[in-house]
C-alpha cells in the first residue's frame, strides 16, 4: 500500500450505499426450500445478477465515477475490462454524461463488446499477445487526461462493491455466515468492510476457483500470490492476483477463504438454473458451490452473494451438457 | 356445461387466496428496463416460475384439495398429467397428507415422474397409444373411491389458478392489460375472473402457440374447437380443447385471444432467461412471445404472467441453439 492507496472503510461503503440509492436495483433476496435443503443450512441469495448491467460491477463503477472532481469528469474515465465492469463504466457514462473509453481485448466476446458500445462507451480494442491492458490504458491516460477506473484496485469502486453485502445485512436479519465470490478481492473486500461494521459476529468467507487459487494462497502466505492466465470457466475471477488495496482488507477482515473445482462451479450453476429458475455465471455461483460442494460447511443462516448472470449461451450450453446431476 | 360443472365465480377466487396465504409462494413481479424497451411498454412479470414446483399448477391443486371432505380426502385423489399438474397434486398431498396417485404415460421425462415420486405420489405408468390417460383415472378412480382432480376443468383448479393474478393486481397498481397463457384454459379463466372483479378496466388477453390454436378458434367461433396433439414445444399448451368450465369464463371475461409462431416462443425463451436472468419455460413465456411479436400490441402497464419455469436441459440447448438473436 502507498499513500495513492488509501483503504477505504465502512464508512465508504455507507456513503456509497446513499450514492447508489434509486440508482443501482435494490436487488431481491432469494430463499429456496430445495436450495436449503441441498446445501442442508438456510441460504438467502443476494441476487446481483438482477442488478444493472447484470452484476454487481455497476455499484463500484458508479460510485467511484461519482467520487470524482468536476474537472476529472470532464476528461473522461478509462478502464481495461473484457466483461462486466466494462460494461458498468460504460453505463455509468451514460447515466453520468461522462465520457469513458474501455480498453478490451480483441478475443473477447462481441456480445459483451457491443453491450459496452450500446451504452456510448469508446472502445479500444488491443492484441493481447503484444501489450498488457494496463499499459494499453496507461498510454491513453498519459495521452487524454482519462481517470483511470480499474475492475477492482481502487478505494471507491471497493466501497461501492460492498453495498450489495450492506444490502443484504439490511434485508436479512441475523446472519451466521456470508459467503462471498473472490476475483480480485474487490467484491470480498468490499463486503467484510460491511459485514464486520453491520454485523462483527457474522462469519464472512471467500470463495476462489482452485485452478486459480491465488487469493486462498495469499490469505494462507500474508502475502501476494499470483496465478498466470487460469484457465477457470469462472471468467470473472481470472484475475492475476489481489491488489494493494484489496489484500490487507482481506487480510484483516475475512474469516476464511475456500477453493472449489471446476466440476463443483458447474454443478451450481445448472442447480441454480434449473431449480431456482436463475441464471448465474460461473463466478456468481461460486458461494453455492462451495456450500453444495462442502467447501463451506452449512450451518445457520447463510447469505450467498450471487455476483453476476452474464453468461453466454454456448457456456450455458456447455454447463447443461457436462453437470453431474440436473 | 352441467350441473356436476358449476362455474367459479371471483368469490371463489378470493376464497382461494386466503386458502394459500402462506401456503403459495407470494411470487416476485420483476421488471426490466431492456423488456420495456424491447416490448415497446411497462412490463411487469409475475414470477410463477417461482411458485412451489416451478409453476402456478401448485394453487389450483391445493386449493382444490382442501375443498374436499374429509371422507374425500381419506380415500386419496388422482389426476393424470405428465407435468406440472401432477408434481402439483403430489407436493400437496405431502403437505395435507393425503394419498396422490399420478397417471403419467411412459414416455413422459423422468425428471418429473422422480419429482412426484419424491413427494410421495404413486406412480401408474400407462401406454399412450394404448389407453386414454383419462380413462386409466377413471378405472382406478372407480376401483379405489378416488377423488379425480382435473388439470384444468375443475372449478376449485380454476379458482386457485386465479390467485396468481389477484396476488399481481395486489403488487402492481392500475394495470392496463394483462397477459396470460392459455392452455385448457384453466389460468386464462381464472385470471380473468380475479382481473375483471379487481381491476374491471384491465384487458384480458389469452395466447395461444400457433400449432395449438384450438382456444382462439373456439373464442371466435363461440364453440369449442379441438386440436390434436399439437407438436408445439410448450409443452403445457398441449392440450386438446378448452373445457366446459374453463370456455364459458374465456367467453364471457377474455377480451381478446392471440397466437404466436414457434419460433416467436423459442426467442421469448431465450430474451428472458439472457435478458432478464429468469428460466421459464415455453408455456410460461408466451405473453412475453406475444409482446415481442407484436401480436399483442404494448400500451400502457401490461401484466404478463409467467406461468412456469420447469423446463428440461435438453430443450434449454435447443432454445439457445435455434433463438433469433442473443
Amino acid at each position: 500500500m502507498t499513500d495513492n492507496d488509501p483503504l477505504p472503510d465502512s464508512d465508504d461503503v455507507m456513503r456509497a450505499s446513499k450514492t447508489l440509492e434509486n440508482i443501482a436495483h435494490r436487488t431481491p433476496v432469494f430463499t429456496s426450500s430445495t436450495l436449503d435443503r441441498r446445501c442442508q443450512t438456510e441460504v438467502f441469495l443476494k441476487c446481483e445478477n438482477l442488478q444493472r448491467v447484470g452484476a454487481f460491477k455497476f455499484r463500484g463503477a458508479y460510485n467511484a465515477v461519482t467520487m470524482l472532481s468536476q474537472s476529472e469528469r470532464d476528461k473522461g474515465v478509462i478502464t481495461y475490462s473484457s466483461g462486466n465492469h466494462g460494461q458498468a463504466i460504460a453505463l455509468t457514462g451514460k447515466l453520468t454524461g461522462v465520457k469513458t473509453v474501455v480498453v478490451v481485448p480483441t478475443d473477447a466476446p462481441v456480445a459483451k463488446r457491443a453491450a459496452a458500445t450500446a451504452y456510448g462507451a469508446e472502445i479500444i480494442l488491443h492484441e493481447r499477445d503484444q501489450m498488457r491492458r494496463e499499459d494499453v490504458a496507461a498510454e491513453l491516460q498519459h495521452q487524454h487526461g482519462y481517470t483511470l477506473i480499474p475492475p477492482f484496485n481502487h478505494r471507491d469502486v471497493v466501497a461501492g462493491q460492498g453495498t450489495a453485502v450492506a444490502e443484504l445485512h439490511q434485508q436479512i436479519d441475523s446472519l451466521d455466515t456470508i459467503v462471498v465470490p473472490c476475483g480480485g478481492g474487490g467484491l470480498l473486500s468490499g463486503s467484510a468492510l460491511a459485514s464486520r461494521a453491520m454485523a462483527p459476529e457474522c462469519r464472512v468467507i471467500g470463495v476462489e476457483p482452485e485452478l486459480g487459487d491465488d487469493a486462498v494462497r495469499s490469505f494462507r502466505t500474508g502475502s501476494i500470490q499470483t496465478v498466470s492466465n487460469p484457465q477457470t470457466i469462472a471468467d470473472g475471477t481470472r484475475t492475476e492476483s489481489l491488489g494493494s488495496i484489496t489484500f490487507p482488507i482481506i487480510m484483516d477482515k475475512v474469516d476464511d477463504m475456500v477453493t472449489v473445482t471446476e466440476q463443483a462451479i458447474i454443478d451450481a450453476v445448472a442447480f441454480l438454473l434449473l431449480r431456482t429458475k436463475l441464471l448465474v455465471e460461473p463466478s456468481g455461483a461460486l458461494g453455492i458451490a462451495a456450500l453444495l460442494s462442502g467447501a463451506v460447511s452449512g450451518s445457520g443462516r447463510t447469505g450467498v452473494l450471487i455476483s453476476g448472470g452474464n453468461i453466454d449461451p454456448e457456456t450455458v450450453k456447455t454447463v447443461l451438457t457436462t453437470a453431474s446431476e440436473h
